[in-house]
């Protein structure tokens, strides 16, 4: 048995021993009934003293992963949880199977284990390579040192303000003129569409959306039983010219939008567009929802204005992430607002969880400078833009005739477009058993037929080679495919 | 101008120069306009190089908070927030006003600043002091050295399974048998009612509750226009005799309840009470909400079992938090439940905000094993009795004729009634002037008027010094309000 010691750790050896045992356990390397060497053998292997071997066996104990018996040694106790638990899916309720929730959302410690080798391109997230992860430790060490209690103090509702202050700088920097009074924090990006949500859609209420569009929006809206309109889009984004005639037909109470490298198409909105769009929506009296999940992560072409700086006040709630451009689960998001909206939202925020963890808050508003912010910016553009090239050379090179795509200018996605003959449901375990993986088109329209033909594939969390191994393996699939359909 | 430097740290010095300054501003020190020192001065002053002060203030002003003018000098640029930025409160539709959900919550860091010198009987939480806070920092750095990738990925989104593992020990040692995947874990508890609220409450539908009762779980109930129907509660906790006739008119989707230590009567619902409880709901098929807030801590009398261990399956929907016994923001709660609702929870969790922070759960699994839970509750709890009883020593000695309160058996509250010539509205104000401050009873009722006579005190935050001289004050604007009333 290896177990890794730091001796001049602060945590004393025993509960590192403690903690290597019980990952190991937790991990399937010892399994419920299983002996265990005794505390003298391990105090030898390990260098440590009896006492030390005795009391980790304690700790163990204690936690219910070890059971001592008397002169027999000492015995793992654990039963694993069922081999595969996945994603409880409401079955016809949460129309998203798992190659689209799960999967999508994939990044290497998700509950469903992918086969070993397996190159994923399901994921939603960036590469957390690029996280300047030892500079964010000694922020969160300097915080705990000197500021933990406040750090973990209940703190301000709407979010820690020198936080709100530094985003609303960055915002406004980028266009959006922002005051930290206009900002709420949220448990994420996700949080916040499901607070605008809560607050402007009841149950059976109308929302317009372009499609394709976020699987993960259009799975919140069905869960809340609102329902949901959808305009096609193209190249320049979601499609305006039955726009005047739904809102007349529908009513619609919000109108959901992803202006900037959609998700899942890659695609930005023109600009004039945009102003249509906002146009056609104030005549209407209709609020507009922007997620710009990934807004500055452009890479070729020409920045738009985002919809909140095109629109007046109360028109348009824009809602962000830390989660992409810095890591995938900071869990903090935020929107901006205006009256009556942001009071609506801060308190509903309030009822539904007080506040988003200050320490984390804290940290974030120490590491996000405005200088350090745009050089993670810059390091992130460089680095994503490699992987898309890379990406979009090997899909040219090795992809069979008959499938489509376009390069994005920016964003974490690739969509592709399959011939006829290789519907997606037929790939997907051709795929899954060559190797790689990916998010399947259906979850992201509001008919899962409709994606039958197209897939999104991740391009910025893989290096380069992973990304030419996985394509290659990904365009043998659909050729597979594609034999195995011709001679029938 | 002193700042402490701390030259042994990891982070540069004039990044400690940067953010000890930027806190200045931030915190009203330093108004905008006002001239800096050169940074030869302040180079000298602190005993750092030229090149130190200079980064320090590029720093600053690439923040925004410094404006550098040619041969002039440097100048604070920064516009403080306006002066007091109260919580926003929706009028009419959250009734609460701030001396019940701002002050209720004031933990020291909240948005309104109290009085200086103000003692605070007003906080819903325990005491910060008792938390073994360098035990923890040096688990959330030994996760920040060895497992940062895992704990900033999504992870898995019914909660880190390790963890949900060891609370399903604690609670079954508690004699609420539950199973990993019975848990969900949740940004606090109060999103757990949260989405116990959006997932079985449409607005029309109807929730009982005990009367007086968690103020924000009513704000809650309020904002999502979920009818309230309240029964009264005595020595032993809600009255039933009423129940079947209630849940025949009204037939409530849900029965919201605090049997341990309500709050905020720190009453606990007799056992009696609890069978019938559960033998009504039953014969009516209406789900419970058990809030369990602090259940485990008790100080005198005899534990009491759970609803939820008294119930059949399905019949009881268990939740809890980390914030009462450990510290006031972790923001991780849990709730325990079985099929169908779990799987309805656990999709709109989801939907709602992904994962809470893995970081934190995996810190809290690393520090809460079954022992050290059992040595921090007794911690805990002798400090808390110590405080109750200092608390209900001076009420008894100080308090004039005519008010009453119980000693609770645990929890963190005392619930006192005033006399009929000390209305709280008129207490209110006077109590503010002599220096103390509490949760006024308003909030807990459904009909504000119903607490006109009624405030909660909490005993755990304060030491027992602070608790003697607040209640002197208390008792001396009680004794005012009486004063100030009889010539009239
Ligand atoms: C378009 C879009 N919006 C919002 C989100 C939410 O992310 P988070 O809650 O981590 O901020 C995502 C994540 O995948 C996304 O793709
Ligand atoms: C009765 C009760 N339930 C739930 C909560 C929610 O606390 P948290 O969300 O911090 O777990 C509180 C906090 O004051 C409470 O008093």
């Amino acid at each position: 048995m290896h177990i890794p010691l730091d001796r001049q750790h602060d945590i004393p050896l025993y509960l590192q021993i403690e903690e290597a045992l019980r990952r190991a356990i937790l991990s399937g390397v010892f399994a419920d009934g299983d002996k265990l060497p005794s505390t003298r053998a391990l105090a030898a292997e390990l260098s440590v003293s009896r006492l030390t071997a005795d009391n980790a066996y304690a700790e163990l104990a204690a936690k219910g992963f070890l059971q001592q018996r008397r002169g027999s040694g000492a015995y793992v106790r654990y039963l694993p949880p069922p081999p595969s638990q996945p994603l409880p899916l409401l079955q016809g309720e949460f129309p998203l199977d798992r190659f689209t929730t799960v999967t999508s959302r994939l990044d290497g410690y998700a509950d469903i284990p992918l086969p070993p080798d397996t190159i994923n391109f399901a994921a939603g997230i960036g590469s957390p390579k690029i996280f300047p992860l030892d500079e964010f430790r000694q922020i969160l060490q300097s915080i705990l040192r000197r500021h933990a209690e406040e750090a973990f103090s209940y703190g301000d509702y709407c979010g820690y303000y020198p936080l709100r202050d530094t985003l609303s700088r960055i915002l406004s920097a980028q266009g959006i003129p922002t005051r930290p009074e206009q900002l709420l924090i949220t448990n994420g990006s996700q949080h916040a569409i499901s607070l605008v949500s809560q607050s402007l859609l009841a149950p059976g209420d109308t929302v317009l959306v372009e499609e394709p569009t976020y699987a993960e929006a259009l799975a919140l809206f069905r869960l809340h039983k609102v329902n949901i309109i959808a305009l096609p889009s193209d190249q320049q984004g979601m499609q305006l010219d039955t726009l005047p005639a739904l809102l007349a037909l529908h009513h619609p109470k919000l109108i959901y939008c992803i202006p900037n490298f959609n998700n899942p198409t890659g695609r930005c909105m023109s600009e004039g567009r945009r102003h249509q769009l906002l146009h056609i929506a104030r005549a209407a009296g209709v609020t507009i929802l922007e997620d710009d999940y990934v807004g500055d992560l452009r890479y070729s072409g020409q920045k738009l204005p985002s919809l909140r700086s095109l629109a007046a006040p109360g028109e348009v709630i824009y809602v962000s992430t830390f989660s992409k451009m810095l890591l995938p689960s900071m869990r903090i998001g935020y929107l901006v607002a205006d009256q009556p909206h942001y009071t609506q939202l801060a308190c509903l925020k309030h009822v539904d969880s007080f506040t988003s963890s200050n320490l984390i808050q804290r940290a974030l508003d120490a590491f996000v400078t405005v200088g350090r912010y745009d050089k993670q910016l810059r390091r992130a553009c460089r680095l994503y833009r490699q992987h898309r090239d890379a990406m979009a050379e090997a899909l040219t090179q090795t992809l069979p005739l008959g499938c489509q795509f376009e390069i994005p200018d920016g964003g974490l996605f690739i969509w592709l477009q399959l011939p006829e003959n290789v519907p997606i449901s037929q790939l997907m375990p051709l795929a899954w058993q060559a190797g790689v993986t990916f998010a399947k088109g259906g979850g992201f329209y509001t008919q899962e037929a409709s994606g039958e033909f197209s897939l999104r594939l991740n391009f910025a969390a893989n290096s380069p080679q992973l990304i030419i191994q996985g394509i290659a393996r990904l365009s043998a699939a659909i050729r597979q495919c594609q034999a195995e359909k011709s001679p029938a």
